[in-house]
């Protein structure tokens, strides 16, 4: 099992190539909170994301023969540029294989950190398999995305960085996806100080909590979540001993509190995340374990690499589940001025309205009806309560969409 | 007109409210443009933008009288939330009048920084004139935006940050609305460095450059940007004394680039900026303004206060800017498979298919052809035309629509 002077020295031999991220102390959720909340800006990371701190890390202890033989990995995100990079930055030739459709940015950015990306597969473990057949061919080392001793020391040095900028930290948290990056943070955090370490996971990729209470890992059988970056069947064998030994607790949180964790990030600190990125943060604001008041608390963002088009859509559920947004339909008796009237009601009400669509020609409604549909910006969940009231009270029968 | 001094005095008077924003180098911004550029991510600042920085030095310097009586301003954005946090640290009552049809994000976060309120008038005149009314009633004291040498003298402690953090810098670029803030950058960088100061206006509120030329301030009949922080009609009469003396160049960039740039930042610093804080980075990718290769260029990117909504129509038009995401129309044969031979075409192209609306009822084409709308994801405007192209060598009629 990795120890503390593996993470150490993963230190001192990825230096050049890996920014140390900052910790930002966050008042409004220490303020939401109770506990003294900071974020670690994993995400403004080169690359985006932790994985150039175990890839570098890996690739950097090649040996002559490897380092000519070049390296191959397969992945879908983070871990393809981490290791693009990483290599390229060791003088080393890296080939990255994608699934076929991955999100072209992606694509680009891998392609633009110096690796040869090959196109293969409907989805990971199609490009896993030519992966491994790359190997085979050509002789590349397989540089794996987390059950190996040298990414997990490298994914550790995070945790170095924590004590360093925060040494009264109390708890860290941080995601589970593989399991790289927790055994990492938690061989050095609990080899150093008395500190918690809770692991999170996304409820629609959640195998650890079964694996831990079955004492041995479970892979599931298929995975569901906006966290796509953590979105793993199982964790590593590896990873998993670490898990074991080392960390404190594990918890679930569900993709409605990554999407508000994640909207209200990029709103409040400006920063932009990833869903595996938010979800440290969703279990300190959903309470998903228990915390004191005054804690010091450290959670890992540990990426921003989101497709923009998919934030577009997280945003929009993040709002919605705070009650931000919301979207109603209701009829109108087709006369003139009908709708005149609603929107009086809703400025009274102080919602602001992006969008009507207003159809007499459904054929749902009466022939003397028609049909609306709003897109509203609410207060939060008691304004919106309080505005389907008022429409109520005033005879429309309101069915909510989102 | 205001000194060096003014602004060291005020650093001191405004350090315990007020956060020393991160310097990033950029190695994409870099890369992309042959200099050496980095970022002041002011948009890291408490409340989200520079503005309470002036605020604060202005409210820390009120008589005892005046700190009972208290302050009042008109804003709809970045000026608000600073004086109302600005006030409450400083233990002074504060009221804010905003339009009626403010964005309720920034209401909430005026009002949680703990102004009181007050919704008035249909934009930023209607609301100035109450306040100005409730100034003459209630006895407080105006805190103007720009235009007072206590507000200029805060905002440029970003100057002097700047010059601590990255001392070899030669060139500073810094958004223009009101001009308060680069009266204060230009005061102090002029003061102690051989450095540039650069401002640059949107196009769509561009008052500046006539106003230079003319030898006095222009006023404009109307402004029109997407970045909203810096849409005024003119500078104030102080800070336009400033930006004549001390500013080197002013340029403008239009709206596209700065949505492009936006885009940019959220992508690759994982930084969420509102357009006024694009803007500065904007006029380098675009080279609004000349400068040589490694040359130390520093961008102000001066709030990140956007709207969520607003974010993503921003996030959209950059895509397209750049020709990540297109919008088509096309007409097919009504007959089997006529869609599947089109949804082929694309994937052969890679272009990633986001949404289809396909209408057989439309009035606008023949009975037996049906229109077909797409939003595909594409790599950039060489693909765009590309692909363009193959569709229309497949017999394809090809509307743009965005």
């Amino acid at each position: 099992m990795i120890t503390l002077a593996d993470v150490e020295a993963a230190r001192d031999r990825i230096r050049d190539v890996v920014r140390h991220t900052p910790l930002d102390h966050s008042h409004t959720f220490s303020e939401r909170t109770g506990a003294e909340v900071y974020l670690k800006l994993e995400n403004m990371q080169r690359t985006g994301a932790f994985k150039i701190r175990g890839a570098s890390n890996r690739i950097q202890q090649l040996s002559e023969a490897e380092r000519e033989a070049g390296v191959v990995t397969a992945s879908a995100g983070n871990h393809a540029q981490g290791v693009a990079l990483a290599a390229t930055r060791a003088g080393v030739s890296s080939t990255v294989v994608m699934p076929e459709y991955a999100p072209i940015s992606k694509i680009k950015a891998t392609e633009g950190y110096g690796a040869n990306v090959v196109l293969h597969g409907e989805d990971y473990d199609g490009a896993a398999a030519r992966a491994h057949g790359i190997e085979r061919e050509e002789g590349r080392v397989y540089v794996h995305a987390f059950d190996d001793p040298q990414i997990m020391a490298g994914q550790g040095t995070i945790g170095l960085e924590i004590l360093e900028d925060c040494p009264d930290v109390e708890t860290v948290v941080v995601p589970i996806g593989g399991g790289g990056l927790i055994s990492g943070i938690a061989t050095a955090v609990k080899a150093r100080t008395d500190a918690r370490v809770v692991g999170v996971q996304a409820e629609g990729a959640s195998s650890v909590v079964p694996s831990l209470a079955k004492g041995e890992r479970v892979e599931l059988d298929r995975v569901d979540t906006i966290a796509d970056g953590i979105a793993t069947r199982s964790v590593g064998e590896r990873t998993f001993e670490v898990i074991r030994e080392r960390v404190d607790e594990v918890v679930t949180v569900p993709d409605e509190a990554i999407a508000s964790a994640l909207v209200a990030v990029l709103e409040r600190s400006k920063a932009l995340v990833e869903g595996a990125g938010a979800i440290s943060l969703a279990a300190v604001l959903e309470r998903a374990f228990d915390y004191e008041t005054d804690e010091v608390i450290v959670a890992a963002l540990c990426g921003g690499n989101i497709d923009l088009n998919v934030l577009t859509t997280v945003v929009m559920r993040g709002l919605i589940e705070r009650g931000r947004y919301l979207r109603i339909r209701t009829v109108l008796k087709d006369r003139p001025g009908a709708l005149e009237r609603l929107i009086e009601i809703l400025a009274e009400k102080r919602a602001n309205i992006y969008a009507i669509q207003h159809d007499r020609t459904s054929k749902d409604v009466a022939l003397n009806a028609a049909d609306v549909e709003l897109d509203l910006e609410t207060r939060g969940h008691d304004h919106v309560a309080e505005l389907i009231a008022t429409l109520e009270e005033h005879g429309y029968e309101v069915e909510v969409l989102v």
